[in-house]
């Protein structure tokens, strides 16, 4: 029997794995987590509107009717090409699992631009746990300044500033103006409307990656919910207690004591070890370079595949979920062509548009040529990312905790957890 | 404007503050957390069947629309009873807060019965955490089975040992032997069906609360679904290998590799801190005494309530929901009572009765004469813990989440979080 392993059970693995459900191969789905995370709403998660369960879901239940897959919690620890095994640690230890293709999905995590001691400070979004440190310091800013005499303290405690303004820091930095307009009433001393939202941009845009007009109607968007967008700054240090930003007038210290880094992306590190073992070229993000089918150059039995991936002789593909599930699908065709002794052709990326969403009700849509802002784009959104939650149940208790928090204004999931409760 | 301050968010001390709502008083409501987590249905997070979300409400949130209440993320440092200060290490630094009254509702933590070195492996249910950390220690085991070539490792791995079987532990017992049974078609290798559910109890009865017949109703109940209850067994020792159990027959160690602990209960150690600044008693599980009218003796303004009270003169009362929430509201009668410079009777508990359930559509009830079991009674369970669940968002999320579950046998919230997913 064929034997795929697949590394990663990020939206790329996963249609990898599922694509091959008829396909006579023994599947082996390597993941360091026991669940599947849906990235695109993880800052939900990171603002209290959702829990942990409603965008995470077991890998082992995804699987549970596909009797070809093995599901295995553990960490790659290298590749061993020549012998066609990969050494994995799992809970139990090093085991070892052969293959006769293997498939890679690394995806990405966040560039902190040489400064990785950022990191401690600006949590990211890529993980559940990053999700849930964002949510325990965005709580724990307005729980401080509920006790805060000193007004120019308990400003900085109401002073957030969101990195980069990629998708992920526009929604970010609109669920925060809305958290802090929401939770108004909670609150005796602090005055959560005062709360100021900076969105720090390099770029003279915000959504760079959509058409101009739309950013201009997404910044806007943003002033209205209370969001102060800045473009044409960089980030050039950062602490606990402030943020240095650079534009053209020169550098200015905002006092702010919560920063959350949503500022471009470099490939998951497997990238590299991967490239280093089969002597495949990076570039400038870490992105292993690979063939126009997604192979590895000189192993035809490797593929790589989503957000770490770079197709030589294409233009970069944006690390989005659609990029991933494509090549993931793509990833399975070529496998079950190869059984059957039949080539396929290479793969090539279906752009369906782009879609970010600013706050309740208001998005923007760039679906070729049909440009959109405002509810309808905002449904769109709504309709899209709860039809690819993955599973029954979570689509229908994500619907009806969106329909109750959008009446109600309520944010059920304001749990401030683990061992940071308290100083 | 007479100051009231509440040390605990939890049944009692929330129901002190909602019945205050109308008297013309200044509530300060101290806590460690910033939510109150509804702790009957703790062992449901540590299964994987309901979100912390769902059992968990920001106090925030609660008290939004009572004017009167000032909530105060916060841990308790000492008693100042002669300044009428309470003194709090807050998220900025200690903070003192000046009183008129004073209710304490501290609360209760499980007794290891002089082995806190136990609580490291056998984890308990009184805190969210303590909840999330079962639920990693299951999954840990069902992934580790997967691996597990050995077939004596495997066994252990799949064997769980709860200690204690009020009602809490043959809640937790039988969730786990659903789960294994639920989730047999998740695993490839590891047969979750041969998982051994031990409850070890140290009297001679299971939910010894309840009447004989009951009781043995519920060991009937528990076996059906694949728990062995083992009664007249102590358990002398423990680790993360095996634990030691103590019959008429001897000893024998059994190996398990997951133990959860749910036995005995002891007052939370803020009693025993106001007991010394008061000069009031303890018994024998570290209870402070207290008047009939619940204030601590030499103090009228000291009002303590909840798990962590035994009222002098009277028998001691079971540490649950109930009793706590009629002390909180008792609490509140009396601070009205003395401010309208009128007397109040003395405290009077109303016993309602007993529940406990046992697994999916199976409880036990002893309700004032009225004694059921099977699924009426889990019916009872279910609209009861449905109704006590506070605020409407949960009740109805998880009423829906719940009746998923039911009919398709599914665990969404079935993650491993926090730093212990990798060895």
């Amino acid at each position: 029997m064929h034997r795929v392993v697949i590394v990663g059970g990020g939206f790329g693995g996963l249609q990898a794995a599922l694509h091959l459900r008829r396909a006579d191969v023994e599947i082996t789905l390597v993941d360091r987590r026991n669940f599947h995370l849906f990235q695109p709403l993880a800052y939900q998660v990171a603002t209290g509107a959702l829990n942990p369960g409603e965008i995470c879901y077991p890998l082992r239940a995804i699987f549970r009717g596909q009797e070809n897959v093995r599901v295995v919690m553990g960490e790659v620890t290298g590749f061993d090409l020549d012998a066609r095994e990969l050494p994995v640690r799992t809970v139990l230890g090093e085991e070892r699992f052969p293959y006769d293709t293997l498939i890679v999905g690394g995806g990405s995590k966040y560039n902190y631009f040489g400064h990785p001691e950022w990191q401690h400070v600006a949590s990211e979004l890529k993980s559940l746990e990053g999700a849930l440190h964002i949510r325990s310091r965005i709580l724990r800013s307005l729980e401080a300044a509920e006790v805060e005499e000193d007004p120019a303290q308990r400003a900085a405690l109401l002073t957030f500033a969101v990195v980069g303004a990629g998708p992920t820091g526009v929604e970010m930095a609109g669920q925060i103006a809305e958290i802090a307009r929401d939770t108004r009433r909670d609150f005796r001393l602090a005055d959560t409307e005062k709360a100021r939202v900076l969105l720090i941009e390099a770029g003279d845009r915000v959504l760079a990656a959509f058409p101009p007009r739309l950013s201009a109607r997404a910044f806007r968007s943003l002033e209205s919910l209370g969001v102060t967008p800045l473009v044409d700054r960089m980030v050039t240090d950062l602490d606990d207690e402030s943020v240095l930003v650079r534009s053209g007038d020169g550098e200015e210290r905002i006092p702010a004591k919560t920063i959350i880094w949503a500022a471009g992306v470099l490939a998951a590190s497997i990238a590299g070890h991967l490239a280093a073992a089969t002597g495949a070229k990076t570039d400038n993000v870490g992105r292993i370079v690979v063939e126009p089918d997604l192979t590895v150059e000189g192993h035809p039995e490797v593929i790589a595949i989503g957000d770490m991936v770079k197709v030589r002789s294409e233009p970069p593909y944006p690390g989005v979920a659609p990029v991933a599930m494509q090549m993931g699908r793509y990833a399975a065709r070529l496998v079950r062509a190869r059984l059957d002794g039949a080539r396929a052709a290479d793969f090539r990326y279906v752009d369906k548009g782009n879609l970010a969403t600013i706050g309740r009700a208001r998005a923007v849509a760039d679906l070729k040529g049909l440009k959109l802002s405002g509810f309808f784009a905002w449904l769109m959104w709504l309709l899209i990312h709860l039809w690819y939650l993955i599973g029954f149940q979570n689509r229908l208790l994500v619907f009806l905790r969106w329909s109750i928090s959008f009446f109600t204004h309520g944010r059920g999931a304001r749990l401030i957890t683990g061992d940071e409760h308290m100083p």
